[in-house]
């Protein structure tokens, strides 16, 4: 007998794909278009959104029969041991191999956010804590190690990473974004990507495309935008994200965008992601997101004219459901409905990553590694030195930190003490235990209370919970200020609870009307303060807080964003002085609670007090943050002419000038100051972290190229305009330490898909 | 001496106005392109934003000696009585008429947003009261007094109506809105402009376009929308008032959309309103937006480059001062950077319009009436019966309204015992005497305690005012509650207090952060609630506020929207009976202070309350209103299938049941179950106001035609598609008493500008 052609690996895979696809029925293509989710509830108290949406209307034995395109959260969905899992796992994948004629398993696709979304896996730092760090190639190195851990369990594709830019911090998924700058966030995202792709873990940026800028910050909400902020603040990092991480998936939004649903949208979905930007993958929808073309945007009126709708747009995979993928789209072929070229297309896309990740293979097994460590130490040793870079100290202005060894602190706040403190809404933890309150953790995540007692052995710590996160009882003030008064110091570790739903104060579905402080802490740190006690503000949040009541009245502020299970001892090391805090807000800090949606992209008319009585002047400014040395600036870069295709490179030296090693993040702000359209005041293109020794320097290069000036004209076209622009070397959007003045001149160059994208950048050691 | 061609009243004006231009030099051309604000300050603590913007740089005599395009707000600037107020302006109106060589007076504009804005004139409700009374024959009624009392005066524009969307509740302009849908604001838009210009007052449609859309609700802030929802809710109003009105003035807004400023627009301001709308008459700027061009937009290098953008955009006379269209624009024709055309093109439009306005007539004489009655009988019967159409009472659960004639009343809070209680921030002693406290108010205006105690003589009637609107004091409240323990019901008369730029809590650059009521007043409604005695809430403001944390404990609430001087009366009347109220909400009343921005034109998707913990569900929906009387409808039309370029006859019968005389406002809303692009759930597409007899019955024909149904379609075409429709009678938004179900048949239809806008009903008495 010989071997089919569609199994042979020395064959391109177009090739096998095309011989396999010429075997199968239409029912066995379609059944490579959806996935299915084994023993999650459907009775809507789930971690999706309206999980009541998933069909269960199927016989499981009958269904894999035809294949099936994709194995839904195995690990996600309720706790289990990662070996057993494993196994599990195994069983399923050989069980659909064998019932099919083809012998093809499914590909299996886990959320990985901020780490493995398993039982007793390592919980990494949020997104927005590697926003923070400013630190692409340590995000790459932690997405390597999750990619490597999700390989060992048998998982194919990682539902990560979060490209969206924040556009209204009230949102609650802020917490699962890289920040509020396109560049910031495709260059961190890149990063994530290519860890994860170098692991041979299929990586899938979402959502694809304008999810963050929900109207009034509710989740799902229609977005309000046109086609200029879409291009130049929604899609580039998706963009960078593609060419400079390879990543073999996207995932389409819920959301509609001025009346057009993402996920029935052909121009975003094929003609920019595939015609223009040359994207080769698959697109998969996101939870039940087909099904609501139907109900939620009713563009559709029935599931098989969603499916149709999202079918031709080019959403390739229904996920995690058949609701529309399944009967609806066979039956819909059937009457000649829908066309069969659009089942096949898509089916060749699902193919050709299975032909990618060996699951035609003749040889293809799913036997799991005996032993799966989900946590290893050097896991651990990564989640630190991530959380440590991302810890954030946005205040201190009279030297109160490092805490001295012998103090006498009192630790208060409902944060303190909370290991789940740490975490964001997509870490197993606050994701699926909260389903399953009697299992233990499955990963040690010390409390800043017990990694501030261990680093400070020979401190008095005393704590009090002070309040709880949500619930308005104030009673527990009055301990809390009682141990202030007895201190030296009083930490205040305020934040946040991550859930979903409601379940929490941030994340999916706990989206916010203002930015106080949750439940009652801003009573409490009214209270502390009160105290005349110096009050060190610890902030464990997913969001940026409104900290303008207590402006001039705190001796520190500490923002950090989830770090994770190595959170408390970054944060703790930071207040001993351990760590010199180097973390960038990759957010404005507001100082009034109301008035967002606001970042820092403005225009002058978005900056402008005089005509309104509320200013949106942040209290912390994007890029902010300080440190336990100083760094000094130097730079001779004045400016030049150059044409509107050339380049010119800023330089800057940057000395430690304290007595501490420490990391400076060099930024570098563009301003236009007249184009054809209204322009950001200042926008990042560029940046730089540097460690460095006290007394060390090191020279920085950012090779700018007029490029990276490009923007959206009033035609749609992405342009550079010829005239003045500046090049503003930062230590925050806010703190200008030097400016090259550039003139352009030339004529408008109108750029393609080929435009760079990056400022490149080089380091060397300076005398 | 022959007559010379432009001076022949009896060639046409556009031969006249050729005539004229080729005699003039440049610098005669420029100068009616602009406004001067004589006697304004320039300090910035002015009655504008940005006052400071205002250039003082000129020479007065030497300036009118060619001539002058516009003169500013002689009125409402300073308080003067009106008699001397219009001596004085006919004196500089014959300065500048003898100082030119041709003898032309300047164009004289004022304000009159909410009537006249002069010392001693009626202060008519704001328009968003004339939304809420649902009556365009009585807003034009008013409209053509206030038109007739301008001319009096000498007055030749007046800068209204606003015809602003209301997207964001938070903005201070609301008040200055006739609501969040965009056909009532249209068709009492146009009603103002026919009232208006009937009595040969050039209206001027404002903010075109986008203005109410700013992100945060921020005065001016930036505009995130996208093509359709400028297309389907910005644009039609301005459509509706320019071709149902016959408006020849239209104000550019300050604002930019999506990148591109109003200001600079062409396609805007141009392509679309002359092109396509077929406008004829002026663009103005809105006060200093053409210098906003460099200094808040930055598309502009220097005043002559704004200038350049401005005129090549369409805007015709720059408002109120000559910082770019003066010497700037004057030295770049010269230069040769703006084209000459450009000029001769902007002061046509003008010197037509004077030509029109009989400006250019050798026998124009400005002398005024001898005696000028501002505020005259029949003023104040227009404006009370206007006020007692736009009280909305929206609860009256156990009818503790209407009140008995012998009850013991508390009439409490900060709105009871204020005049200034009835006013809009544009009204004239909001607006200018806030820099004149001396001055008294100059018209009477009772305030609700006052007319309340008229109502009800033989109640007792007692008063404390408990709180400010904006002071934190709390101690008044005890005195509220003290008076409210010792009463039968409580009248707690709360709201905003109207000013400009933060001299207020609602009106121009008066935004706020969310929809609390301002100040402690919620504090005092809490400890009135409290007392168990029941309490009548009272709302005047400028907005709706969020009254969820009340609902079910209040014996009623009644919202007024800034009522005017009969204000009171109005509300009093509500109160004891002699007035039904028949106004309907104009805005929906939120539950909640947070979640903004939302209006009830939501997809589905901005309906769903399961994705997010915030429920944008309001507490009082669009079009919702109470009565005293009950009414019954009938319909037997169950629908039809149509062509898509077909009509169809709605007809509801409509009788009073109960036992009074009462209003009903028949409203018809479009429900689009599935569109190529996403639909709002409901639209309003018609409705009818009917005056009815106990008793009484009155049957209304809407005659729906398929144009109606139109949207503008993913390619930017405004288009009819065929399928399903349900034409919904409603009671408001929410409350459906009848459905007729239609279905569309036949090809997609792309409409033109000559489509239907109006909904043609007919009422006829019925048994």
């Amino acid at each position: 007998m010989t071997t089919a052609p569609w199994r042979d690996p020395a064959l391109p895979a177009a090739v096998r794909v095309d011989d396999l696809l010429s075997r199968m029925t239409l029912e066995e293509k379609t059944a490579q278009l959806y996935g299915v989710w084994v023993g999650a509830a459907t009775d809507g108290d789930g971690v999706a959104p309206l999980q009541s949406e998933m069909t269960a209307d199927y016989d499981w034995d009958e269904l894999i029969t035809h294949g099936l395109g994709q194995l839904t959260r195995s690990y996600g969905t309720a706790p289990v041991d990662p070996a057993l899992g494993a196994q599990a796992l195994a069983r399923a994948q050989r069980r659909i191999a064998e019932a099919g004629r083809f012998g093809i398993p499914a590909v299996a696709h886990e959320e990985c956010l901020a780490g493995f979304t398993a039982w007793g896996a390592t919980a990494y730092p949020v997104p927005l804590a590697w926003g923070a760090s400013f630190d692409p190639p340590l995000v790459e190195e932690m997405a390597r190690a999750i990619g490597g851990d999700l390989r060992t369990a048998g998982v194919h594709q990682g539902l990560a990473p979060v490209l969206d830019v924040v556009r209204d911090p009230r949102w609650g998924r802020v917490e699962e974004t890289i920040g509020e700058d396109p560049y910031l966030v495709g260059t961190v995202g890149a990063a994530y990507v290519r860890g994860l792709e170098s692991a041979g873990i299929v990586a899938t940026l979402k959502h694809f495309a304008g999810y963050a800028s929900s109207a009034g910050a509710r989740n799902l909400a229609p977005v309000r935008a046109g086609i200029r902020e879409f291009a130049d603040v929604t899609l580039p990092p998706f963009e960078l994200a593609l060419r400079e991480g390879g990543a073999r998936s996207v995932m389409a939004a819920y959301t509609d965008t001025d009346g057009i649903p993402a996920s029935a949208d052909p121009s975003l979905l094929t003609e920019l992601l595939r015609e223009d930007w040359g994207f080769t993958g698959t697109v998969v929808a996101d939870y039940f997101g087909i099904g609501f073309l139907e109900t939620l945007h009713r563009v559709a009126g029935s599931p098989a004219e969603a499916a149709h709708a999202a079918l031709a747009a080019g959403i390739d995979v229904e996920l995690p459901t058949l609701k529309c993928y399944g009967k609806p789209l066979l039956e819909a072929v059937r009457a000649g409905a829908v066309p069969e070229s659009l089942v096949d297309r898509a089916a060749r896309r699902v193919l050709l990553q299975k032909c990618e990740l060996g699951l035609l293979d003749e040889d293809w097994d799913p036997e799991p590694a005996a032993v799966i460590d989900l946590d290893s130490a050097a896991n651990r040793a990564l989640a630190r030195r991530l959380a440590e870079e991302s810890v954030v100290l946005l205040d201190n202005p009279d030297g109160v930190l490092p805490l001295p060894p012998d103090t006498r602190v009192a630790v208060v706040g409902p944060r303190a003490a909370d290991a789940l403190a740490m975490l964001g809404c997509y870490s197993f933890p606050s994701h699926v235990l909260a389903h399953h309150p009697d299992v233990p953790m499955g990963v040690e995540i010390p409390t800043v209370l017990q990694a501030l007692r261990a680093e400070l052995p020979d401190a008095k710590v005393t704590f009090a919970q002070g309040c709880d996160t949500s619930d308005p009882d104030l009673s527990g003030i009055e301990e809390a200020v009682a141990r202030t008064a007895e201190a030296d110091v009083c930490v205040a570790v305020l934040g946040d609870r991550a859930g979903l739903f409601g379940r929490g104060t941030s994340g999916e579905g706990c989206d916010v009307t203002d930015l106080r402080l949750p439940g009652v802490q801003g009573d409490l740190l009214d209270a502390l303060v009160a105290t005349g006690v110096p009050v060190v503000l610890v902030l464990l949040t997913g969001r940026p807080y409104a900290l303008g009541r207590w402006h001039g009245r705190l001796a520190a502020v500490v923002q950090a964003f989830f770090p994770g299970e190595e959170g408390g001892p970054a944060v703790a090391g930071v207040l001993s002085g351990r760590v010199n805090p180097s973390g960038r807000l990759p957010v404005s800090v507001p100082r009034l609670p109301g008035g967002q949606p606001w970042t820092y992209l403005q225009p002058p008319l978005g900056l402008a007090g005089e005509v309104s009585n509320l200013d949106p002047t942040p209290l912390y400014p994007f890029g902010h943050g300080r440190s336990y040395t100083t760094f000094a600036w130097e730079s001779e870069s004045a400016g030049a002419e150059i044409g509107t295709d050339g380049s010119y490179d800023v330089t800057v030296t940057v000395r430690n000038t304290g007595e501490r090693a420490g990391a400076e993040v060099v930024q570098l702000y563009l301003h236009d100051p007249v184009a054809s359209v209204t322009r950001p005041d200042v926008r990042l293109i560029g940046y730089r972290r540097l460690e460095l020794d006290p007394g060390g320097a090191a020279r920085v290069v950012f090779r700018f190229h007029a490029d990276l000036s490009a923007f959206t004209d009033r035609s749609g076209a992405r342009v550079v305009e010829p005239g003045a622009l500046e090049l503003r070397l930062g230590a925050s959007s806010a703190e200008v330490r030097h400016t090259a003045r550039l003139r352009l001149a030339g004529p408008v160059r109108v750029l393609g898909t080929d435009r760079r994208l990056l400022c490149e950048t080089e380091v060397s050691a300076a005398d």
